[in-house]
């Protein structure tokens, strides 16, 4: 009989997840496809745009990470074509048949009908935009210290982030340590304190999928940042002079985007039902409707779960549980045993404020302040793939405690 | 009386020792200027471009290094003209009057009179170059790795280095520890210790100031590297298909150039006497013959040492001992005290080639091998500014050494 062979589209958290539960059968081939040559751990993507941490320590090389495994190709590439029928996928350079696809493919931002607002205000979802956003963020007090005028560094020291998820909380609570603790001393003609950060929230509330208490305790605790939250606050304008907020146009020089994601826009190729948000809804067990030998999973995939029949959120453990269950599900089929049935548990939520302050919840436990920031810490270092990087994140962040001070803070010049 | 204000372009070796030694008077106004807000420490940029160390552990914030010197203002700037006789500077933003002006703006490469080469022969001599010439290398790979056509993978597993000094003897000995220690079973198609690496030098020896045994035994470590050294070789032309250097046409996708230093472009428009490599011909004080208060330092300086009245070399030493030189002379200058005269130490050369080997001689003395390697990495370690980075760059070397492994292999994508 020919080795199964099974290819991987994506190599982050459910990839990777799945590629390494279908090593443990020796039989099988495996492609790992992926437009990147290293896993990146996304959660902490925003502490390189907010010059905590270096790229290389939060992304490891796909090759280093399964080497060992013989049964493993990768292959650098985006796919452009998938084919059902014939069962074939086709990327920039290479055409590769499949017996089984799983498609991991993950997420991007979206600027709902406004690409426009794009060169303004940069998303967070690739090292190339966190560098990005580290340079416009620093430069942005370099402007001001330069300038005499006030209301230009006014313009200069306001920063909007647009978006109340945790990656909008996070890269505003940081905002708010930097001008708070990290630059105090290092500008002659402006106060990095006096910095103007505003958090815009189109919905009711921040961190929209934690509880009313929880939310507002990161309101309190983004307060004592310095950080000015406005909620039910819609966008409609974004320019290079600023951003229209509800009623009110905030001149501002930088503004980042953490809201409206959207699924990969390799689903609408497909040819099969996508929810609002672009993601492909599966069956129960992750397979694509009328497609069983493809599976979907993560942030790609809308997988109706609870009594409230929601689709699961976009976080990693809910990726890394289907990328296990998919994997495990081929394997059984392929060995003729019992075919299992995909169960989520859920492994709470947290999103971290800046210094000393987070908020998480875990079932009916709520905690907030350094009790969950701790916890918050443990549990990113815990995840961190490699020795190395969780040592040299570790001790990063034990250095920025002591020191305040934030080694990455390089204004790269663009070419 | 006005309290005199000294006016330093560059925060590299030269002008941050500048700095330094100025800031000892505490009746100075200091103000530094850099296109760049950090400290780069240039000598280990190669292990940026060959992945084994982050930008972030080799650049310090110049804002965080003179944070407690209240007389010291920093301005993020490039500077445009210079007028001498009326005393004052002007950048893209500002205009400033100095009493004392200090260049330090370092050198640049010149592809000689073909920069129609630049694109596909990138040098190093900045982060941005040194992650594309990262990129590029370990997209070669990739590429390589994709390809079933035998030629078309020896196109891409061909490197070339153009410029046989320390930094190309680097570049090229990274380039064979990589393919012959870190990436060896990485790929299924390739095999990374049959890459061809070719080191090609115009002149008749490789790393010309050392010793015509130093230069063998460099040229002998580099051949257990997989390094084949072509010297009297001139590159007539480069373009994407390979290079031509001597009358052979080598076919190779990544050319790296290290060859043809010239000095800053601004000190064109200074309207002084300059040599060929546009360096500005300084008095014996380092000062710009007719301009008393204008001093020139390190890479930007033509100045005469030793018995031969050869120009002294572009190394960190030579900068940091002239920047030193010139504050004293300021100082003493202003406090009626008796001026010192410049007096160059020679601190020795080095250059490491890959994995436990280098060659280095001081003075009379000549090493190489393992010895040379800890020497030249004792030196690197200690020259480096900031306690976090050392410890960070020791570890990293450590681990790279017992594990083989390059953590920074990151192909980050471009916009």
């Amino acid at each position: 009989m020919k080795t199964p062979h099974i290819v991987v589209i994506g190599g982050g958290f459910g990839g990777l997840a799945a590629v390494k539960a279908l090593v443990k059968s020796k039989n099988l081939r495996i492609t790992l496809i992926d437009k990147r040559n290293y896993h990146l751990f996304q959660p902490l993507l925003y502490q390189v745009a907010m010059a905590g941490l270096s790229p290389a320590e939060i992304a490891y090389p796909l090759r280093s990470l399964l080497a060992s495994h013989d049964q493993v190709e990768i292959l650098l590439g985006e796919v452009k074509e998938i084919n059902k029928e014939e069962k074939w996928i086709q990327t920039d350079t290479n055409k590769i048949h499949f017996d089984y696809l799983i498609l991991a493919c993950g997420s991007t931002y979206t600027y709902f009908n406004s690409p426009q607002w794009e060169p303004f205000a940069p998303g967070l979802k690739n090292i190339m935009q966190a560098t990005e956003i580290r340079r416009r963020v620093f430069l942005a007090f370099e402007k001001a210290e330069r300038e005499t005028d006030k209301i230009k560094q006014e313009f200069y020291t306001t920063f909007v982030v647009v978006g109340g998820g945790p990656t909008g909380v996070e890269l505003a609570g940081t905002l708010g340590e930097i001008t708070r603790y990290s630059i105090l001393r290092d500008f002659d003609h402006i106060k990095p304190q006096q910095t103007k950060i505003i958090l815009i929230e189109a919905g009711p509330k921040i961190l929209p999928t934690m509880t009313e208490e929880l939310s507002r305790e990161a309101v309190r605790e983004l307060g004592e940042l310095g950080v000015e939250v406005r909620v039910n606050s819609k966008v409609s304008e974004i320019n290079e002079n600023g951003i229209k907020a509800g009623d009110e146009f905030i001149e501002s020089a930088t503004i980042l985007w953490a809201a409206g994601v959207a699924a990969n826009p390799l689903n609408k190729k497909l040819g099969v039902e996508l929810d609002r948000q672009g993601r492909i809804i599966v069956n129960r067990d992750l397979s694509v409707p009328g497609h069983s030998a493809i599976f979907v999973i993560g942030d790609q995939a809308h997988y109706e779960w609870g009594a409230e029949k929601k689709p699961l959120p976009g976080l990693a453990p809910v990726a890394m549980q289907q990328g296990r269950f998919v994997a495990k599900y081929i394997r059984n089929q392929l060995e003729g045993r019992k075919l299992p049935e995909f169960r989520y548990v859920d492994k709470g939520q947290m999103a971290t404020v800046g210094r000393s302050r987070a908020v998480a919840m875990y079932k009916d436990i709520e905690i907030h302040g350094f009790v969950a920031w701790m916890a918050w810490l443990f549990v990113h270092i815990y995840y961190l793939i490699g020795f190395k990087n969780r040592l040299f994140v570790l001790f990063q962040w034990a250095w920025m405690y002591l020191t305040n001070r934030r080694g990455a803070r390089l204004i790269i010049e663009k070419e």
